[in-house]
């Protein structure tokens, strides 16, 4: 498989010059809305009210090779992480997710060890959060395409919505930046690091965890006002909150990985830009209600993972990052289809 | 939009030689399987409990430009296809769908115009059958890629499943074969025909309509024993209600189209062979119960549309064409992705 890699595709037209979101946006002028909709369009994922006060939960997101699949990355990996990035969602809204149906684009000359990889790391990725892959399509395409589909049930009143945090809300995230950005950076170019580095930085982007049982127990806590998962990049996930809740954020403490310091130390880049906007990462960024921040925080490290306060909710609609009294905006970028290209 | 053609790509590989089914068959086997999946996997949709003897039901097909949209389809036309071929399944089974989500890998080379096109379609689809569109996502391809999910739900007990055929059974169809087929020699090869027999024939490729309300009227008849749509063939169909009903079947009135009977003779090409073997119908192909014939065949016709019943569930598992009392037998073959080249 030593012909798979990323191609730098610059052919140019109006989806190129668009971008993945905004090529949302023109789209759905053209969808009829259903009228009881229970999440609105644009969140992590899609609710439908099943009666009861209970909603089925949806999400499909896509994983095409030619784009998502960096060189290193074996098939095992890439079909295990086209689940994992469906359920990164389901974690932000606190879901369980129950069944998972993919549809599979594959290219003619993918061998029996190919299709066995791929049947394997789609089975891992489901398992390992607990679902069961129940149906799918297969057909042939050009490019290896993954499309992923979950479904769960919740309470309606029980999903953390993007639009929810409120002036002074605690804003927190279940681990370290910049990892994957790092990792890439390493798959994708001749940069020498120590071994031990390479394996931290690498391993984020081929074996990426979504945070489910910190989402659950953050959902379980109560506390929680506001989540969204930060596959996109931190900047833009404090982005989309903010935006969605009216807000704005203070953030003091960038939640920065040890080894990306010392990988962007080592090849003269900057830590900071490798943490905000890097993207292709899993965590979850939620905002708390600040006088449940204790039930909030001991909830997630019950289930063996961490809660890190990286700031605060604001009046002032921007988002901010404060490093010792000097403060610089964060920007709304991040990872975007049609856009970036590594 | 000259350029968009179905390719004939004869690149071999081990997923070029294995064919669409034989993937699946391959890939399921790495799969745990949920205990208490309420559909056996290979049905038409899948189901799982959510409680109370109720299911959600879920289905994935991914329509493919490259090999699933002929020349002479527009864009508009494509997405809405995308959406029939998944309406059809559930029709198939007696359930009203509700929720659609969809996954797009787009070309960067679209326009403005292609993806409103797209989006219309869909949406257009959607609404035909009564479903919203509520989600998505989309990326970057080389192929134009429409995977679409369906969402609905029903009671376990209701569902028509493709196993329940018993010996004597009335095997029945929803409307005439063949047309689909015709269309797509029309639209691939320089034929002639009429402008009204073209109009006719290219409509059924182009313009493809699920039957659904049929299907939810035979589902509330009580009177179907199994149901497929015909999407693989007519042929393919029939074989697979008699391999999961382990019966075999009596053909006696082949329910090819008057037109399909009028382009092959034109042509020089075998009708019987259009319609049994042609695929990309979506006609139901259900058994009936013989006793209660007469409540399904009124049931269909209430809503508009017709019964025709085409031959006997048999105790012989072969399926058996007979015409004016020469037999022959038909084939279990029909379209499929890899091996079906167009």
């Amino acid at each position: 498989m030593n012909k798979r890699k990323v191609e730098k595709n610059c052919a140019g037209g109006f989806a190129a010059s668009l971008g993945e979101r905004k090529i949302i946006e023109l789209m759905r002028e053209y969808f009829d809305v259903m009228p009881d909709l229970a999440v609105p369009f644009g969140d992590d994922v899609s609710a439908v009210p099943v009666g009861d006060g209970e909603v089925a939960v949806l999400k499909t997101d896509m994983l095409v090779e030619k784009t998502d699949v960096p060189r290193g990355m074996s098939l095992w990996q890439a079909a295990r992480k086209a689940i994992v990035m469906n359920v990164s969602d389901f974690a932000a809204k606190g879901v369980e997710p129950k069944a998972v149906l993919v549809s599979l684009g594959l290219p003619r000359n993918l061998m029996r060890k190919d299709l066995e990889e791929i049947a394997k790391g789609l089975n891992a990725g489901a398992r390992q959060y607990g679902a069961y892959i129940v149906g799918g399509d297969t057909g042939e395409a050009s490019d290896l395409i993954i499309s992923v589909n979950l479904f769960g049930t919740a309470k309606k009143d029980a999903l953390m919505l993007r639009s929810g945090a409120r002036v002074g809300d605690i804003v927190a995230v279940t681990g370290f930046f910049g990892k994957s950005a790092a990792g890439l950076q390493l798959l994708l170019n001749e940069l020498s690091v120590s071994d031990a580095l390479r394996e931290v930085l690498v391993g984020a982007v081929c074996m990426p965890q979504a945070r489910l049982k910190e989402g659950l127990a953050l959902q379980r806590s109560e506390a929680v006002t506001a989540s969204i998962d930060s596959s996109d990049g931190l900047a833009w996930s404090l982005h989309e909150l903010a935006k969605l809740s009216s807000v704005g954020f203070m953030v003091t403490g960038l939640p920065v990985a040890d080894e990306v310091k010392r990988f962007a130390e080592f090849n003269g880049l900057d830590a900071c830009e490798l943490a905000l906007y890097g993207g292709e990462e899993y965590e979850l960024v939620v905002t708390v209600n600040s006088k449940m921040w204790a039930e909030a925080e001991t909830a997630v490290e019950a289930v063996g993972g961490r809660l890190l306060p990286i700031g605060k909710a604001t009046r002032d609609k921007r988002v901010v990052l404060d490093v010792d009294g000097e403060k610089r905006v964060i920007e709304a970028r991040g990872w975007e289809h049609f856009k970036s290209n590594y």
